[in-house]
């Protein structure tokens, strides 16, 4: 097991009829930003059940931070914190929101251009305002960690930065919030959670026994409610269940002490960027096929995974790995998720310009071992068509 | 799934080498109280350690906090710490040192008599002096959660109190620290975690999968590396996960959303008053017979139990339960602990003066279900011989 450092401030309000309280957490007389996405907080009735929750705050409101929220959008809400002297913001929404809400948090009170947050990374970020988030839809994790990735679109720049001073003071996780979410919403936040387990856990064996048995137990969750939550929306414990999933596989707890990958993820961006195909969908296109190319520096930890959960303990290894990968991608079927390139209009022609872009943004050595290059990738691609 | 709030600040500093970077997390210029046992933490040189990293700040030194930290003891120590204007308290031990580190925490921030704070289980009390943690037994897991226990002994009390303003700053987890525990010690702390997941896991079915499963995780790591420990006392990998197991078992993680147990620990809490028998002692000689008599109001617990953990799938359902007590038994003996109370010098004429000492603190009502009365107490009891 490797050294690590475990932080993890955020206060976890779970529960139906959670978002009553967050005045408790809000402190009295704070003038409060309300930020959230492009209407589904208003038309659901979350964001009136917010404002009620807060009556006597003075509020304002900041709506339309999109889908991969953006540099430009964010600096009007900065903006509008400057102008209302606003010092609570409270993002309600999903990841989007909650990132775009960390870079307003942190930009309103940098000296400087706030780009240079992400120029940076956020290195040296070492304050910004407390934000906290009402949750609606499970799936990036954001609302438990320090975590933000923002894009500028003038620039087709897509950059993440990561700061402890932008962890969420708190988060409600109300699990009825989400049974009116779209069927697609379910599907993606099942694949990326599971996903992001994926690149902490399916790396090499560093004897992080513990850790491992966490990710396994996320894993397991997820694809035994995954589907029961597409046929039984208004099912609390499996959307409960699920809800929690999201949040504890990208909080940093599984993540100690072990080597990540990532590799998947950053293909997948590429995609998103090139071709706009959903983040969830890009992923569950490309691990598979990654997971093939990568088979045998990942062997111990595909044996183990296929083992623990699949049960599959017959045959050679080769075909224990290969029945381990055919089981991911039948799951992610089941989760209603396409597996094939083609299927979002993509053909092998597509390939040189998708590793170019890797190229050209840098992802030339990806990987836990940081040798996935645009070669590798390559290889993974082909066997997605 | 019951609603819940999971809150838990304590930064986890995990590895070899760790206590080196302390002074990263003190003040600069804090006034630092260093506390600590028996002498081990003197003789093992951890405490030469600790002061070699704070060179700079001015130290004080408080030892002789003992096992079951007492009042009388605590109170002196927060005497010097009014005395040397003490501003920030370091730990340097297990449970009762930090235990009694919290107590002094809170009580030398407060106006009146600290022995309030017991009385009134902490509530009200929101103010402290902060502290951190250098863990050198892991077992308790107060490194990382805002309780403490504490005996009076001219009272002969022994009470606990909660509040998050002693949740430990930080908490410094180095496995080389636990390589000179006596082999009884790592008996104990395995035994000691492993019962408190019980407490808090087998209960009744709350559709809470993955709590469920973050238990087992638990549970079974403990029952993989617990044996491995004693006999390879330095196997860095097998101290951290046990290590990392005694934290994640008692830091809310597993209790978030279900109910909790705790009766086998208040009933071992009379025997160690009365008898001196070591705490992980008690709940090893009682924890079968406990699950025996409430296996009724247990039983979907104990199957899931017995299936995921020792994989008891054959035989009727009371055939799979008596299976999995005899396993739990069978690990205790394993790790060397003894499971008849005869082995620790009592006989079944002790019965009536132990349920006399329950009744007398008013623990007539335990468990889950605040059914386990003095009776059914009797009942486990008799099955301890």
């Amino acid at each position: 097991m490797d050294n690590f450092i475990f932080e993890n401030p955020t206060k976890i309000i779970f529960g139906k009829g959670q978002i009553a309280r967050i005045s408790k957490e809000i402190p009295a007389g704070a003038k409060v930003l309300i930020t959230y996405g492009g209407g589904s907080a208003k038309r659901t009735g979350v964001l009136d059940e917010v404002k009620a929750a807060l009556e006597g705050y003075e509020l304002t409101e900041f709506g339309g931070i999109e889908p991969n929220p953006s540099y430009e959008t964010l600096m009007k809400a900065i903006e509008l914190v400057h102008k209302n002297q606003i010092d609570f913001l409270l993002a309600v929404g999903g990841g989007s929101v909650i990132d775009g809400t960390k870079f307003i948090a942190a930009g309103a009170v940098y000296e400087g251009d706030p780009w240079e947050i992400l120029l940076r990374r956020g290195r040296g970020i070492n304050k910004a305002l407390p934000l906290g988030v009402v949750l609606t839809l499970p799936a990036a994790g954001s609302e438990s960690n320090p975590r933000a990735v923002i894009s500028r679109k003038s620039m087709n720049a897509k950059l993440s930065f990561y700061s402890t001073a932008v962890f969420p003071r708190f988060a409600v996780l109300d699990p009825t919030k989400t049974y009116t979410l779209p069927k697609q919403q379910i599907s993606n936040g099942v694949v990326d959670a599971f996903m992001h387990v994926f690149e902490q856990y399916l790396t090499v064996p560093m004897e992080a026994r513990l850790q491992d048995r966490f990710a396994e137990g996320i894993l397991h969750t997820l694809i035994e409610l995954g589907p029961v939550a597409l046929e039984d929306p208004e099912n609390y414990d499996v959307r409960a269940n699920l809800m929690l999933c999201a949040t504890m596989a990208l909080n940093g707890l599984i993540a100690a002490g072990v080597p990540q990958d990532w590799s998947t993820h950053m293909v997948g961006h590429e995609l998103t960027a090139l071709y706009g195909i959903e983040h969830a969908a890009t992923l569950a296109a490309l691990a598979p096929a990654m997971l093939t190319v990568l088979k045998d520096k990942k062997r111990a930890k595909l044996l183990q995974y296929g083992e623990r959960i699949w049960g599959i303990t017959e045959g050679s290894e080769e075909e224990r790995i290969a029945q381990a990968i055919a089981k991911t991608k039948e799951f992610f079927e089941i989760m209603q998720m396409k597996t094939n390139l083609r299927d979002h209009g993509l053909t092998p022609d597509n390939i040189p310009e998708i590793l170019d872009s890797l190229r050209a943004h840098d992802m030339v050595r990806l990987g836990e071992h940081q040798d996935v290059t645009p070669e590798v990738v390559r290889q993974a691609l082909e066997l997605c068509f």
